[in-house]
């Protein structure tokens, strides 16, 4: 990047990069070692949000705001809440609402530290009013718990589903969202029957995008949108391949990680 | 085909074709009008069938034969089971296995009339034995009962998926399988949701190909394959693209419509 990034307010923030996005538009101050980092994920949830959206978004689990400033800069009309479960991330998350580099942004999105597992009055209470949003993407913490823990208890945080943690987020998600409204995911294959049972009765109309890091390997990711209260039946889109068989990005791919283009073209 | 078809042996059935597939190693004798005509989905079914395969295969809904002869005729040491509820039907398939130019495959084909959606003692009495298959293949009926009904009762009957025909379609396949036996299925890409839930705690190790009529095309069929008893996570594998940008059949379209070569490449 050619903009040198400015350093962050909280002088006090534990060792942090600051790293830019969508070609230097917005920057990300987030943890150097220590907790998820974000990165190709978060930009390719974000794509799911048609440019001209013009409401209310949450990102659920935002960890240090990438997939929801990522909305904030291609959609110039979104209002964008991070909504992060974890004080040590959720400082990161306002270390990067507070860089110089996202004024353009900042007025447009917030923080809330809550729990989105929560439901009924708790939720509430937390901040997560019903009825309250017009699209809620997230990436939820998505390696299962028996994968090997790591040592490190943020990105343990980050990574564990818990049983049920599906259920609760997309239950939250369909609380939240007006009828018509949005919903976003992206996570992993094997995570395609939790997911699509917990949107099932709350979510339709969904469109389902393989992940593919080249044309003739196996999805690494599924990335799914849908539509609060609707009952159209899914449907299942061209794949997403990341990489040609040189390795390097497909045009498709740069478009996204860049911001130039949303990933179902609206 | 430069082979000409012999005539079907049954001189009263009704209105009949005999066409070629395969490029002419199997025929099948189906009704002219009437009934759900076999093609590509018969064939792309049978593809999922390993080439070395060498045990006991049923096709569930088999209708005149097609995918089940499919996989005898690619499937050198393979036994297969035609089971189809409406003797109409199964009267094309015993002229199918009858017909003169299958006659190296009959001896490893035989028909069963019976409902595959029984449960229990009753469809163990149907000849449908526990334990007694090491593959099931499906193609079940399936349009859903809101779409525009057909004049046509047999093409009805094959085209109208009752709620919850997944369900006991699935635990019968899954009654008769042996434990790490095979189980396929071919359907619409609306319909991933019933099928993954009667095959979640049955069979794992889950295989999905979607199909795309054309690369920038929304899938038409989703294909699934898995394993009796596994518990091995689901796998989005790449898609299969039917046509080319010219509107010419893709090369592994080809292939595997000629029973050249096996969906999976086992």
């Amino acid at each position: 990047m050619t903009i040198p990034p400015p350093p962050a307010e909280d002088t006090e923030l534990p060792p942090h990069t600051v790293d830019a996005f969508h070609r230097g538009d917005f920057w990300l101050v987030q943890p150097r070692n220590d907790g998820h980092r974000a990165g190709m994920d978060a930009l390719m949830l974000a794509a799911t949000v048609p440019t001209a959206f013009s409401g209310r978004l949450a990102d659920f689990g935002a960890g240090a705001g990438a997939a929801g400033l990522a909305v904030a800069s291609r959609c110039k009309a979104a209002g964008v809440l991070l909504v992060e479960l974890t004080p040590e991330m959720a400082r990161f998350a306002n270390a990067t609402l507070a860089h110089p580099g996202n004024a353009h942004l900042t007025r447009r999105a917030s923080v809330l530290v809550a729990d989105v597992g929560l439901s009924g009055k708790a939720r509430a209470e937390a901040g997560l009013a019903d009825a309250s949003l017009d699209f809620v993407i997230m990436n939820p913490p998505f390696n299962p718990p028996h994968h090997r823990p790591t040592p490190d208890a943020l990105k343990r945080q980050a990574h564990v589903m818990e049983d049920g943690l599906f259920e609760s987020w997309i239950r939250s998600a369909a609380a939240m969202v007006k009828p018509r409204g949005g919903f976003a995911i992206i996570a992993r294959p094997e995570q395609l029957v939790p997911i699509l049972t917990a949107m099932d009765g709350r979510f339709g109309k969904a469109e389902i995008v393989p992940v593919h890091p080249r044309e003739d390997a196996a999805a690494i990711r599924i990335i799914i949108r849908a539509v609060r209260a609707s009952r159209a039946p899914l449907v299942l889109c061209p794949p997403l391949v990341l990489h040609e068989q040189n390795d390097s990005f497909s045009q498709r791919a740069q478009d996204i990680s860049s911001g130039r283009s949303a990933l179902f073209g609206d």
